[in-house]
């Protein structure tokens, strides 16, 4: 296929991967969709927060106020050798778009802008409000992001009712999995002291990973809950462990450990922080601990908007979609926060932050279609 | 006292005080001594291996044979700055003479040469031989030194009967405590692999710190003996854990793990070996583990040499002295090894390898009389 005979969204895809948007930086991709945005009548609000440009663009003022989110920003390509094409050339090649970002995610962001385009075109008289949260903060720290244009939401008492996440959700196939809440994420620093010492004189000194071993063994081992009907169970893993000052006749002072719990709607921070330090008070421990809350968790619970997706994938691919709730955090998370639905569904994750990442062509056109489907089903009623 | 009313001992301690030698360097510290020794008719042989000069010096060639043994090479200094009298200038003041290497062992040294001086000119006819096993390398590796000149005695088939190394072995006052024996020390390199893997997704990792965290426990739990009348029990010590990617979300996919063994002579190498290896075996661990003997450990049951050494400190300082095999390692192992019987009599040992060295400065000069004492109980009989 030559790149003139691009369809719209492939277009509209391979223009956002040429603008070389590695995280935290936009490269003009909002710029290129608010100006397509605008002339359909969106109020554009470009907000600049220390290092990141976010969009917040919306068209009408009634309920329901139906929001696409997602981020123009990618992760880095590594080493430009390594890639079999270009990787900021946005190149369509025997029915796949090759590129950083194709898949996570200038697709989706592409077709979000075709799928509206088209549904506005159709119906320049529909229901209720549409809005795009943009952010070029997703892959990085997600400070000036998503969680700011959600504060100033929230501030001016800007409420979404349904979120529509362009993360690629899908595992084989297009639609085959639709994201309908996300596992929470909280680390935890521990650092546990005993006293240094010459490894001949142990009475003199307190082995702290002696003393931490039967208590990481008993958190490894600790059933935190069972999961429920939408999620898995909450894991406990230990990411990394360092102590000991690297001579080998020395007992070291202090040992640090790190870890990090996914957990479901069944546990909540804390309860999962008690019940660390209860295991590490039970064993008697001298420790520092301190958390971060990477993300809560949240869940879409079967309604409207998960419905109205699951028909729209049907329809456009005839795939029955199966909704989850494993897998990494997303921004979905903070937009959760202010009680709107919120699931995810965009392209094939295979690829994403990997070299050669990629997409099918055709599963862009159908996301389009699928997209403008759900804003049918949402906005337009008899 | 001003420094030109020094003792012998003393002048001769401040003298190879003087010379800077940073292990592995000798500076001059063994011509020093060799030059007195061969006037007194000590056969010297000067063996230089790769970095590291060590003397061996033999008067006789008769049983018995008593060698002492020491180093002349000492540890840096750290900063200069941090010292309240220069290092390098062996200054007696206020009856304690100062400098890095006046307790570890520059002042046994002095002892020993002015001991053997005073006993040769009283008994030009004694029993027996004297010699000196002196290293360059005993702070440092340990591989060019006294090992070596061992290596080389054996060779040729000559035997050590009895050793007194000078290493410091006193704790509050000089001759408190006689070392006759040292644990061994075995240390192990142990590699657990696990299946790397993202935090969100643990049942495609395998987590190598949650694995071996049982069997740490198992091992820093077990009685490996119980020590015998000589000997404390074994004691095993984990001197350095490291697991981790240092990101937060990833299961690292193997842990590194430095653990030390002190053991007695109740257990051999190979037991311990196997003990660890039993343990891994039963948690069920993929793991590599590699093993370095440092040491094994010796005895000298009570006998002529430690009788006669204890009777001599009785005779000059009054205190009953204590026999101990607790500490470190020193290079008397390797002497012990040819079926030699070894002890360590020194001086106190409070500030070796730390700023600010120092001895009191009698207890050299008394340190010179118990040398002497045991040369006459050892090779002057009627
Ligand atoms: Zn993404
Ligand atoms: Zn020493």
């Amino acid at each position: 296929m030559s790149q003139s005979q691009l369809s719209e969204v492939l277009e509209l895809a391979s223009a956002l991967i040429q603008r070389q948007s590695v995280t935290p930086e936009d490269a003009g991709c909002q710029n290129l969709m608010n100006s397509r945005l605008e002339k359909l009548g969106f109020k554009i609000e470009e907000l600049f927060f220390t290092d990141t440009l976010n969009t917040w663009a919306r068209k009408g003022s009634q309920s329901p106020h139906f929001c696409f989110a997602g981020h123009t920003d990618v992760v880095p390509i590594g080493d430009e050798k390594d890639w079999r094409h270009p990787p900021f050339a946005g190149l369509v090649e025997d029915g796949i778009l090759h590129g950083r970002g194709a898949a996570d995610m200038k697709g989706s962001l592409a077709a979000m802008v075709v799928a509206t385009e088209r549904f506005v075109s159709k119906h320049p008289n529909h229901q209720g409000s549409i809005s795009f949260l943009i952010t070029s903060d997703e892959e990085g720290p997600f400070i000036n992001g998503t969680t700011k244009v959600v504060d100033l939401l929230e501030a001016r008492n800007e409420k979404i009712d349904m979120c529509l996440v362009g993360e690629p959700s899908s595992r084989e196939t297009l639609g085959d999995v639709v994201k309908n809440g996300r596992r929470g994420s909280l680390t935890g620093y521990l650092t546990v002291k005993g006293i240094q010492g010459h490894v001949a004189y142990p009475h003199l000194a307190k082995n702290p990973i002696h003393d931490v071993a039967p208590a990481l063994t008993e958190l490894s081992n600790k059933e935190w809950d069972t999961g429920n009907a939408f999620f898995p169970a909450t894991s406990f893993q230990i990411s990394n462990i360092n102590g000991g000052t690297g001579a080998g006749n020395v007992i070291p002072g202090t040992v640090d450990v790190q870890f990090n719990f996914r957990f479901s709607t069944e546990s909540t921070v804390e309860q999962l922080q008690d019940g660390v330090n209860s295991i590490l008070k039970a064993h008697d421990l001298d420790y520092e601990l301190s958390w971060t809350v990477n993300g809560l968790p949240f869940l879409t619970e079967p309604g409207e908007l998960l419905n109205v997706t699951l028909d729209a994938i049907k329809e456009v691919t005839g795939i029955e979609a199966n909704p989850e709730t494993t897998g990494g955090t997303s921004d979905g998370r903070f937009i959760a926060q202010t009680g709107c639905k919120v699931i995810e569904l965009g392209p094939v994750n295979k690829t994403i932050h990997q070299v050669d990442e990629q997409v099918c062509a055709k599963s862009l056109d159908d996301l389009a279609l699928i997209y403008e489907s759900i804003l049918e089903k949402l906005l337009v009623k008899a």
